[in-house]
C-alpha cells in the first residue's frame, strides 16, 4: 500500500503520528524557505509541510497542480487552524516524497467553480469527476443505489438479473439492435426495460424481484434524456395496487432518510390522473406549492362530462374568451403591483415558441380591493372580481390566463405555473413532496393511425371494474371523430406513477395475467393473432400455466439521484454520460468499425 | 395482498390462527371425501386440507397441477407429520378457495428429478425456474451478489456504473456492435470488460470502485460460455499485487462464510504460472489432489532453463521416448492392479480426439515390491523403478506416462490428471482449494502474425524489475525461429489468477499508469501510434494528468457461483442463458428486424 492513512481522516487526536499519504496536489503555496501543500484524495484534503531541509529536492522535482504526490512524514498541530476541513487542526510535517506521476496543466481548474465549459468538461470527463461538486453527485448515487438494495432485500426481494440481448419487439420506442454474427441476417435487440422478463420471474415463482439496471431507447435525445439509462425495477406477485403503493413508498422514504436524512413521515397525496390534469395542467404536478388551475372553460372530460361551459367569461364580447376552446387562470401570489414591464415580460414569455400562446390576459388583484385588468373594457370590476376568486386570488395576487386549444393551453398554463413558483422562489431544492398520481387512462388515442395506443405499455392491467368493458367491445374506432365517445376512451388502467417535486421518479401497473385479456389487449392495439404470438408468444405461453395476480414499478434512478441532488440535470450524476447527439466525446464514439467487422456480421452500410 | 402468509412460515405455533394462503398446487390427493393439496410457493410447501363440506365445490372447480390458488383456512396439527418440511407439523383446514388462475398441463413435471429434456426446459425456462433445483441455484447466485456487496461496501468500495454502448476497439475478442441511427455509418461497441472505465475512475480519484456488471463477447461459443456475462468487476488505487491478494482472499472467504458457511481459514496457496506448468500441465490447477507431473523430459522453460532433458529415459531404445519433444508422468495412487481393460480403456481415452496422445505406456508399482510395464521390453525393473520413483508412485500406484509435443502432453498429462482425480473420487463436490497463480509471462508468442500479443490485457503491467527491459528493448522479432531469445519472452506480468478447485474464478493485474510505457505496450502488440491514439487516446491522455499506481481483479461471477453450487456449468445459475448458438430460445432470438428499422439504421444484409 503506498499510504497508510487517507487524507480525510487524520486529526488533533494524530499528533505525533508518522503517516505516509498519497494523492493529489490541489495547491502549492511557497512562503520563504517553506511550501504548504494542500494534498487532496477521495476523503479530504490534508496540509502538507516542507521544511527548509527539504528545498533543494524541491527545487529539483517541482510539485504542479495535479501531481501524484505519496509522502512520508509526521502529524502535528497547526498553528493556524482551518474550521472548515475536518483535517484543518492539523498538518503534516513532511520528512520524505516521491513524486508518483506528474500532470500536465489541467485544461480547466479543478475546483468547484471551475473555468472549464461543459463541452471541455466533457472531454476531460476523468478530470471533471476529480471535481467535489461532481464526486457528491456520484457517491450520491452510490447511496441511493445502496440504500435501495438495502430495503429491497429487508422485504424480501431478490435481484435477478435479466439478459441484456433479447428480441426486437419495437412497441412505442425504438430498440437499439445488435447484429449476431453466429445468426446471420438476425439482430439482438437491447432491453427497453426488463418488462416481461421480470413478469416471467412472477410466473416462475420469485415472488419478488428488483434489479437496479440499464435500459436503452433509441429515441432522439432532448434535453435531458440519455440513451442508455438506468432504472431501479421491482415486481411482486399476490399483490394488489395498495400493496405496492405501500411498499414503494416506503422505499423512497428510507432512500430519503438513509441518503438526506428527511424523516419523510406525513402521508404522501394521491391524486387522480383527471384531477391532475384538472387542477395542474399535468400528469406530474409540482405540489410544493399551490396556484392551482382555475378551469374558467374547458374541452377536458373529467368523469366522462365537460365541467367548464365558461359562464364567467361568455358573451362580454371579448372573442379571445368566446372562441377558445379552453381558457385557464392561475393567480400567482403577492403580485399585483408588476409593473407593466412584468406583464409585458410574462407576456413575451409565453408567446414563445416553446410555450407558444397567442397572449396573456391578466387581472391585478390590488390591495386596496380594487382589480385591475389588460382586458377592462370587456370585464366590469365585478366580473374581474368574480373571475379572479373562480382562480383562488387573494388581493395582492396577479391573476393570469391563457385561452386557446384545449391541450396546448393547459400545457401553457402548466408551464407558467411551474415558471411563476420558480420565480416566487415557491420550489423549494430543500422540499421535497411526494405525489401519486393515480387511475390514469389505459388506452390514447393515435390520431394518425385511428387506433388506440397503451399509455403505459401493452402489460397493464384495466381496472378490475372496467376488464368486462375491454374484453365485451370491440377496440375499432368507427368514426374517427367520436373516438372520445367509443368504450375503450374511458378505461382507466391499474397504473401509478410516482411524482416528486413534479418529476415523474417512477411509475408502474398492475398486470394482465390471463392469457385472454393478454391478446385481447394486443388486438385492441391493432397487433394480429400472428404478430402478438411472434413477439409476445413466450409470454402467452407463460400465461398459460398457472401466472399469479402481480404487479410492480420503474424507477427512473437517474433522476431520481439528480432531484434528491438538488440538481435538474441526470446528466451530472452520470459518470460517464453521452451528450444531446448520443455521444460520447471522450471516447469519440459511436465510431467506424472495420471492414472485417462488416464482412464477419454480413452486414454493409446503406447511407442515404 | 392476496396472503396473509407464505408457504414456508407456519408452524406448531400457529395452531388455530386464521390465514390467507397463496401459490401453486403441487399435488393433489383425494382420499374419499377428503383431499389433500400441496401448495408451493418460493418460500416452501403448505399441505391443505379440504373437507367434505368442500366436496362439492371441488367438483365443480377441479384442481389441477400448476393452478394458481388462494385459500383461506384454519392452522392445524397434522395427525401424520412429515419431518422434513418446515411446515410438516401442520396443515391448514380450508374454510374458502378461489382459483386465481389455471394452468394447463406442463410440458415436464415440477420436480427436482424432472422428465424434461435440456431443450424443453430451455423453451420453458418460466417453467423450470419453478423447480426447487434452479431456484436454489438463483437463490445461491443472489446470496453472492449480497455477500460481495457487503464486503466491498464495508471496505469502501464504491459501485459506480460505466456505459455500455462504447467504442470498438477490437484487441482478442470480437465486440458485439450497435449502429447508430443519430450517427449514421457509426457503430457502439458493448462492452467486454469495463476495463478503460475503472481505470480512468482511478485516475478521477475514485479510489476503490466496483461493480456486478454484465460484459459482452462475441466468441464462438464453447460449452459453457455465454456471450453475455457477468462480473465482479474491482479496481484499487495506490496498491501494489500484495493489497490486492489480501483485500480479495478476504472476499472470496466472506462469500464462503456467507453462502456456503464455510470458514475458510487456511492460507490462501500461491503459485508462480512456471511451477503451476511444470508441477499441473495447466495455469489453474485444481489442488485439492496432488498427483503431480514428473518432468522426465521437457521442452519447457522454467527460469529461462531446460530442466529435463530425459536422463532416465532416453537411449533405452524405446523410440517413442527417444524421439519425443516431451515426456511426462503421473503416479495414480491405489491403480496397480488395473486390469488389462481398464489400461486399455485410459489408452483409448488420451487417443480421443479431445486429448490427441497417440498412446499412453504404464507402470505398474506392485504392492509386493515388483514391477511391471507396458515397455518392459525396453526398460529393466530397475530403470522401472527409478522412473516410477520420479513420478512420486509408491508401491500399489499406476504410473501413467504421456509422450509427444511438449503444449499437446502437457496438456494432456493435466487432463489425464484431472480425470484420474475424477475416477478416484479426488475431486470432492464440497472441498474448496483456492490458489493464487502468480507471475504470468507479460507476452504471448502469436505465430501467425511473428508478434506479441498481451497475454493478460494491454493495460497490464510488467513486474517492476522487468520494466526496463521492455523499455529498452525493440519489440520486433526479427528471428521467427528465436523468438524465446527474445527479452520480451521472459517479461513477468504483474498479474494474478485466483483458482477454486481447477477453474479460474478471478483474474487481474496492477497497471500500467504511464504514458510511455502504456504506448511502448501498445507498440509491442504491434499498434501504430496512430491507431493506439485512435483506439486508446483517451487512456493515454488520462495518464498525461496524474494517474495514480492502480491495479484491480475481476470475478467470473457466473462461475463463481457455479462452483458454489456445486456445478460445472454456468447456465444452471443463470436465470435467461442462452444456448450454445448465441440463442435464446424461450424468446426465439436474435430474429429478423423490420424493413423499417433497417432503412432508420441505415444499414442492410450482406448475406454471403
Amino acid at each position: 500500500m503506498y499510504r497508510s492513512k487517507t487524507c480525510g481522516e487524520l486529526s488533533i487526536r494524530d499528533i505525533n503520528q508518522e503517516v505516509t499519504l498519497a494523492g493529489w496536489v490541489q495547491t502549492v503555496r511557497k512562503f520563504g524557505a517553506i511550501t504548504f501543500v494542500d494534498l487532496r484524495d477521495r476523503y479530504g484534503i490534508t496540509q502538507l509541510l516542507f521544511g527548509e531541509n527539504l528545498n533543494t529536492l524541491l527545487d529539483e522535482q517541482p510539485l504542479g497542480r495535479e501531481f501524484v504526490l505519496q509522502i512520508k512524514g509526521l502529524v502535528q498541530e497547526r498553528s493556524n487552524k482551518n474550521p472548515n476541513l475536518s483535517t484543518g487542526d492539523i498538518e503534516i510535517q513532511v520528512t520524505a516524497f516521491t513524486i508518483l506521476n506528474k500532470s500536465a496543466v489541467p485544461p480547466f481548474t479543478i475546483q468547484d467553480d471551475t473555468d472549464g465549459g461543459d463541452d471541455l468538461r466533457m472531454k476531460y470527463r476523468y478530470l471533471d469527476l476529480r471535481r467535489n461538486a461532481v464526486k457528491r453527485n456520484i457517491e450520491l448515487r452510490y447511496a441511493v443505489n445502496r440504500s435501495a438494495r438495502n430495503y429491497l432485500h429487508e422485504h424480501q426481494f431478490m435481484d435477478i438479473e435479466t439478459p441484456f440481448l433479447i428480441k426486437s419487439t419495437p412497441e412505442g420506442a425504438r430498440d437499439f439492435v445488435v447484429p449476431s454474427r453466429m445468426n446471420p441476417g438476425q439482430f439482438y435487440a437491447l432491453p427497453q426495460s426488463p418488462q416481461t422478463f421480470k413478469q416471467l420471474l412472477m410466473v416462475s415463482g420469485y415472488d419478488r424481484y428488483y434489479q437496479i439496471v440499464k435500459c436503452f431507447r433509441d429515441e432522439d435525445l432532448r434535453a435531458d434524456r440519455q440513451p442508455e439509462f438506468t432504472q431501479i425495477d421491482c415486481e411482486m406477485s399476490f399483490v394488489e395496487q395498495e400493496d405496492i403503493l405501500h411498499m414503494f413508498e416506503g422505499l423512497v422514504k428510507r432512500i430519503f432518510k438513509d441518503v438526506r436524512n428527511i424523516d419523510y413521515t406525513e402521508t404522501i397525496t394521491r391524486m387522480t390522473w383527471e384531477d391532475a390534469m384538472w387542477q395542474y395542467g399535468n400528469d406530474k404536478p409540482d405540489i410544493r406549492f399551490g396556484m392551482q388551475i382555475a378551469n374558467l372553460k374547458s374541452a377536458f372530460r373529467k368523469g366522462g362530462a365537460l365541467l367548464a361551459q365558461g359562464e364567467l367569461i361568455n358573451g362580454a364580447g371579448f372573442g379571445v374568451f368566446d372562441n377558445a376552446e379552453t381558457v385557464l387562470a392561475i393567480a400567482a401570489p403577492g403580485c399585483s403591483e408588476y409593473t407593466r414591464k412584468q406583464t409585458d415580460e410574462l407576456t413575451e414569455w409565453v408567446k414563445r415558441p416553446q410555450i407558444g400562446m397567442q397572449g396573456l390576459v391578466y387581472i391585478k388583484c390590488n390591495t386596496d380591493g380594487s382589480f385591475k385588468s389588460s382586458v377592462d373594457k370587456f370585464y366590469a370590476e365585478d366580473k374581474l372580481k368574480a373571475i379572479a376568486e373562480a382562480a383562488g386570488a387573494k388581493a395582492g395576487d396577479l391573476v393570469l390566463i391563457l385561452a386557446g386549444r384545449e391541450e396546448r393551453t393547459r400545457k401553457a398554463t402548466s408551464e407558467l405555473r411551474l415558471e411563476m413558483g420558480r420565480r416566487l422562489g415557491l420550489r423549494r431544492e430543500d422540499e421535497f413532496k411526494l405525489l401519486w398520481v393515480l387511475d390514469f387512462p389505459l388506452f390514447e388515442y393515435a390520431e394518425e393511425e385511428n387506433r388506440w395506443v397503451a399509455r403505459h405499455h401493452p402489460f397493464t392491467s384495466p381496472k378490475p371494474d372496467h376488464i368486462e368493458v375491454m374484453i365485451n367491445n370491440n377496440p375499432v374506432i368507427e368514426n374517427a371523430d367520436l373516438y372520445l365517445e367509443h368504450p375503450y376512451a374511458h378505461i382507466k388502467a391499474n397504473a401509478y406513477d410516482m411524482v416528486l417535486n413534479g418529476n415523474e421518479i417512477g411509475g408502474g401497473s398492475i398486470r394482465i395475467y390471463q392469457r385472454e385479456l393478454q391478446e385481447k389487449m394486443f388486438a385492441a392495439l391493432g397487433m394480429s393473432p400472428e404478430e402478438a404470438l411472434h413477439k409476445f408468444g413466450f409470454l402467452l405461453g407463460a400465461f398459460e400455466y398457472g401466472a399469479p395476480p402481480h404487479g410492480g414499478i420503474a424507477f427512473g434512478f437517474d433522476r431520481l439521484c439528480a432531484i434528491l441532488g438538488g440538481s435538474e440535470s441526470i446528466r451530472d450524476f452520470i459518470a460517464f454520460p453521452k451528450n444531446n447527439s448520443g455521444r460520447d466525446v471522450m471516447l469519440d464514439a459511436p465510431s467506424s468499425i472495420d471492414d472485417k467487422q462488416f464482412t464477419e456480421l454480413q452486414i454493409k452500410l446503406d447511407l442515404q
